[in-house]
């Protein structure tokens, strides 16, 4: 189902040194399936991450977000598919823990040093004793040049694995950003909680790092959406292994923090479009520019609310350019003082309304040829500042509601 | 496809006081069906209103927000269904005010004391002859107790007209509050704008009806949601004729003020209900009660949190008592500081979220049975505050997207 996406070929996933993967099966929900994955970082590697929004985070996340407030350092990230350990309370929490104990006696470390994530059912207990008997086969299985296999462990319901890679040089030091994803989108559906790790062998100082990887999920993952809901385990990791060789960035006013920054965000929004790509019964990849908002955050909030709307979303899969579902959706976004008489209108490059009203060179049949392709374009033009923002998304079809009406059964 | 909702009886709508009713076939958008409603109002009648939110607010919308800001005495409504004369531009305002002109000249009032309404397709100019050509006839057919005709009017998706009405005794008067309404929401899908009138033949002053109107609205049709989206036309309009011959009540603090309340109220929840029973593609009718919040407006948030959820909305299609959904919903509420470990959750009797994780009473098989009927309760306990609130939905079908994908076609 999902749209103009292709597995990752392992070959055009470079390996990030400092990083190894490896991979088992758990049994944690299904047999049969891998669903254990380790990353083992070397030392002096630094990670920060960002995480859902959801009140009802679970253990991991809080126990994520503790040992990041602590310390920048971090030897092994653990992550299983098939239960989410949300909702679990303490029993959780010591379930978490329980999990990074057993990554440090395996790999040699201090368990603060291991950091856990879990996706998958909610409300139910973590068979910790499971992953204890998985890991020791996780851990001889570690390589650099794991990562297809990864991207594949961590999956729930997604039908097309998620990876991403890029090489750049900095200074004429070689280096790498390598990532991987499952789930769709920190505003995503069916408890497929979005996980994402992205590693690089360059070396950023923990404060740039924090920055980073904040200023990276604004320009990717918060920028796709499937349906508006935000699971409680959605977590962005990058890591930052400096095993590159290359001397530290410490400053966003170094010149290599531009560099490294494009590639890592070019990295994460290629993995956050897959996201979309593969929404849960998606059959069209629908990108959403918004053009001349007062400000970004203005420019990110029509986006988001045209991309969220049902009636937006059954219009694009039925194909129909029903015009006033995007009036609609655009006057819905809470504008203040829109003056609707600027608002201009794209699909493709069909000018659809023209001064907040039916464009007069628009006929019924362009639209309805924009709308066929697999992807399509929109852009709103709000005539009012000189901002931009960029989202993507799906449609919404008969295959959405089924997959979330069986999703248990 | 209306969950619990039959068509009202036309003898349980009483007749309002200096209120009488028209309709006709103006054939504005289809042929041979009933499209353009008079509602004529004895001299004297005041009106207040509210409106959509949406920045694309139709003509109607804009003259009626002008002629309220202006006088608060009206002579007439007029309502068309079948075009929402929305996105119109400049010739919208003139076709609506050309409506308004017609009736002016029918019925001998000025052309400023007649408010426009308009429901259906948008992006198309209102026509506005044949609203001239058709109203004498709405004229000829004006009778006192034609409400349950009217409700029929002026629907468009509708499947079920919704009407309502209660008697109560003012000091000794006699009064009465009757209404109607269509469409699915405030908030709502399709376009398919809600409308609601709800007449009284109490006397209130203008200042102290329009605070009636938005006191009702919060505690009805803001209160209901189907699919989150708002249209361009929306309008909730409450009348006072004055014509049951009791004093004029001018304060808040008159005793007669708090009983009128109460039915203008129970007329509106009663119309809103029904316009979330009347859902495209309803199959369940779900009541989502809050308690224990901070304040008013933060139960509601979480309650339309949940509402909306199209996660939470497809399981109860499925029947299927899917406890992570409902939690995530809670917890993308965004209650700040919210203790997680103090939430409980019933869906019906059923205990089933006790203290922010699953109950220890709950079992699946109690769960599933709670969420067979076509009617379900849930009651979140938020447990940090006194305030409550309730909101109406429905569930998210096949028939959903099949009706929103195919609504033009």
């Amino acid at each position: 189902m999902a749209v103009n996406l292709l597995p990752p070929d392992p070959k055009a996933l470079s390996p990030v040194a400092g990083v190894e993967l490896g991979f088992a099966e758990a049994g944690i929900r299904r047999a049969n399936r891998r669903d254990l994955m380790l990353m083992r970082l070397a030392p002096g590697s630094r990670v920060a991450g960002v995480f859902t929004q959801n009140s009802f985070a679970a253990a991991p996340v809080q126990l994520c977000r503790q040992r990041l407030a602590a310390s920048g350092s971090f030897r092994a990230l653990i992550v299983n598919a098939g239960n989410a350990n949300c909702g679990t309370g303490d029993a959780g929490l010591a379930a978490a823990r329980r999990t990074c104990e057993a990554v440090a006696r395996a790999i040699g470390c201090d368990s603060g040093e291991v950091l856990p994530f879990s996706t998958g059912v909610i409300l139910e207990d973590l068979p910790v004793e499971r992953i204890e008997t998985a890991l020791p086969r996780c851990v001889a299985s570690l390589a650099a040049a794991h990562w297809a296999e990864a991207a594949e462990t961590i999956m729930t319901t997604d039908t097309v694995p998620k990876a991403a890679s890029r090489s750049l040089h900095l200074d004429g030091t070689g280096v790498t950003v390598t990532g991987i994803a499952k789930g769709v989108g920190m505003l995503q559906p069916n408890m497929a909680t979005m996980l994402a790790f992205v590693a690089t062998d360059a070396a950023v100082s923990r404060a740039l790092l924090d920055h980073l990887v904040r200023e990276v999920a604004d320009l990717s993952f918060n920028r796709v959406t499937v349906d508006g809901d935000t699971s409680t385990n959605d977590s962005f990791i990058l890591i930052a292994t400096g095993a590159a060789g290359a001397p530290e960035i410490g400053s966003e006013r170094d010149p290599r923090y531009a560099a490294l920054k494009s590639a890592v965000a070019a990295v994460a929004v290629e993995l956050a479009r897959a996201i979309a790509r593969d929404g849960e019964g998606a059959t069209k990849f629908i990108t959403i520019d918004v053009h001349g908002a007062r400000s970004g955050e203005e420019a990110v909030r029509v986006a988001k609310t045209v991309a969220h709307s049902p009636l937006v979303k059954t219009a694009f899969f039925a194909s129909d350019p029903n015009l006033g579902r995007l009036l609609m959706a655009i006057g819905n976004a809470g504008v203040a003082d829109l003056d609707t008489s600027r608002v201009d209108l794209y699909l493709g490059e069909v000018k659809v309304i023209a001064g907040g009203g039916r464009a007069a060179s628009y006929r019924e049949e362009d639209g309805a040829r924009a709308m066929q392709p697999a992807e399509i374009a929109v852009r709103i033009e709000l005539g009012r500042g000189d901002a931009s923002a960029t989202v993507w998304t799906c449609d919404f079809s008969y295959d959405y509601v089924k997959i979330n009406a069986e999703y248990r059964t």
